[in-house]
């Protein structure tokens, strides 16, 4: 019979030590983690900090690309990035569903493992909780990282300005559209896969070589595109008109799109941002980011505006505007 | 009808951000969290920090003394402390299971709140999560804390050194008995309840005072005394004797114990600790612990040999001794 996750895990018993010892602490080996203390001790000569939480409860926990463990480690590593900042240390916080497949786990670990070492951060502490059969859903993870600024730039959500250009990383609704084909039992095998990857790498560049014409950068997960841009243009009291041809929508998952009536718009991408920068600046951006594997589609998509502030508007293919509002929710529960 | 919370208040969308804004913005009220970044931005003039991580899966959400929320919020600012760290900034993720009454999450949101200030921490950043009815059970929270050290000490469960003397700070096993008696609906009403508390200001007044003779510093959670015992014992490579007489266990407690046929030694503290001293500052130190009320029933309970190193020994009160193990698993899943 296979080795299954036990209650005994979760009790801080002899079963806990060893799941601990034997698991997490091998698989993820650091020094910082090494002496498995109640807390990681990190020495940091810095005196800004990033500091971004997230839990993931993807479902289904393997899907094409990816499972929940690299995903969990670069959603994190991207949030830290967004701010500008330099991702450096991630927690983990497992819980555990009794009769989870030791060997499930252990894949998911080495998946977190190697997104960590990807993003050129360390694991350095966790916790495991095991609850009964039916009182979760396989595994829930949350990280929580910790990152560096290593210039005194403020790039957030609220810094859009009228004329900035907004460049989007890439391809569009691929991880959206992957779990959702897989949690509605779609068969378009091989057709799409999740984009989960770290950013934090083209971020960095970027900043180096135009930190000052970097405004906004945000990954446009949950709720996608459509809803990331509502936040920003709510947030940043600017309009903002994007263009549907510069938008890029592999077409598999257009065609998926079709077939599931949604708007890929909508979908969520775990491996893209949007920036908001200057326009003198903006081919140059582009260029930086697409020296990058993972930024090799990107492009100008829209501009912000001083008209309709708080609005979202899409110029279409047919030479009409729509408003693109944000929705009050999501036909899509566990996305991420 | 009562308020629930459905899959949409974790879809990204709109009813997320209404989430966000008006229940945790508004109770965690903090300018850090207050731009709702994906990030909270921390200026912190220190090069030492702590980091530390929990999930919290406790079953029931509500009990005597307490709720998930303050227990989250106090757990994570204790195993700052037990590094010798000033708890300063934490995250909360939240699992929501569509259903959960508004209400309830609004009391635990508060608790939460409440617990921070206690504490002299904020809650900077966070994330919610809502999974389908029966996908988890009500709400799990993860808490993860950044602290600083404002001293050079190395506080660690490595530390312990022969001779060492061994405080407890007040009663053991109230939290774990308190929420066993609720898990088997045994109506015990009023006679005890969770421990749960910041252990914080206590360890920062002993550092002050006595911080080089301050080796070790754990709090008995998951697992009670005779788990961490055992953890230090076998850290440190020190034998541990303890001495039953000296232990403090409340009278109902006790009464509950042998009533459930369980050890108390083997049950979780949330608002306690172990410190291995060196013996002359030790009665100092069970002074100065004193002086705090929730510390006001320290003593000390054995201390740290050369013989038997790795092994814990209870003298009991009818003069024997006996080996105290860890154990293999716990009849006790989701205590905290």
């Amino acid at each position: 019979m296979q080795k299954k996750i036990l209650l005994d895990h979760g009790s801080g018993g002899k079963a806990s030590h060893e799941l601990t010892r034997e698991l997490f602490r091998e698989e993820f080996k650091n020094e910082i983690l090494d002496p498995l203390e109640d807390s990681a001790l990190l020495t940091i000569k810095r005196n800004r900090f990033a500091f971004s939480t997230d839990s993931f409860v993807v479902d289904p926990i393997f899907f094409p690309g990816g499972n929940i463990g690299d995903l969990a480690v670069n959603g994190t590593v991207n949030d830290l990035a967004m701010r500008g900042a330099k991702p450096l240390y991630l927690s983990a916080g497992m819980i555990l569903e009794e009769g989870l497949l030791f060997d499930d786990l252990k894949t998911i670990v080495q998946s977190m493992k190697t997104a960590a070492d990807a993003a050129g951060v360390e694991i350095v502490t966790g916790d495991t909780k095991v609850v009964p059969v039916g009182k979760a859903d396989r595994i829930f993870i949350n990280t929580t990282g910790i990152g560096v600024m290593e210039h005194d730039m403020d790039i957030s959500g609220c810094n859009a300005k009228p004329g900035d250009h907004i460049i989007m990383s890439g391809s569009i609704a691929d991880h959206g559209i992957t779990i959702l084909c897989q949690q509605e039992g779609l068969n378009i095998t091989g057709a799409f896969q999740t984009d989960s990857a770290p950013m934090n790498h083209i971020v960095s560049q970027m900043i180096r070589e135009h930190g000052n014409s970097i405004h906004v950068l945000r990954d446009p997960t949950r709720g996608g595109v459509a809803t990331t841009l509502n936040e920003l243009a709510a947030s940043s009291q600017v309009g903002i008109r994007i263009r549907e041809k510069d938008l890029f929508i592999r077409e598999e998952v257009k065609g998926a799109c079709e077939l599931l009536g949604l708007d890929p718009l909508y979908l969520a991408n775990e491996g893209k941002f949007l920036a908001f920068v200057s326009s003198e600046a903006s081919s140059d951006i582009v260029e930086i980011i697409r020296r990058f594997p993972k930024g090799k589609d990107a492009r100008i998509i829209g501009q912000a505006t001083e008209d309709h502030p708080g609005r979202v508007v899409l110029e279409t293919t047919l030479g009409t505007s729509r408003i693109v509002d944000m929705l009050h929710g999501m036909p899509l529960p566990r996305i991420c």
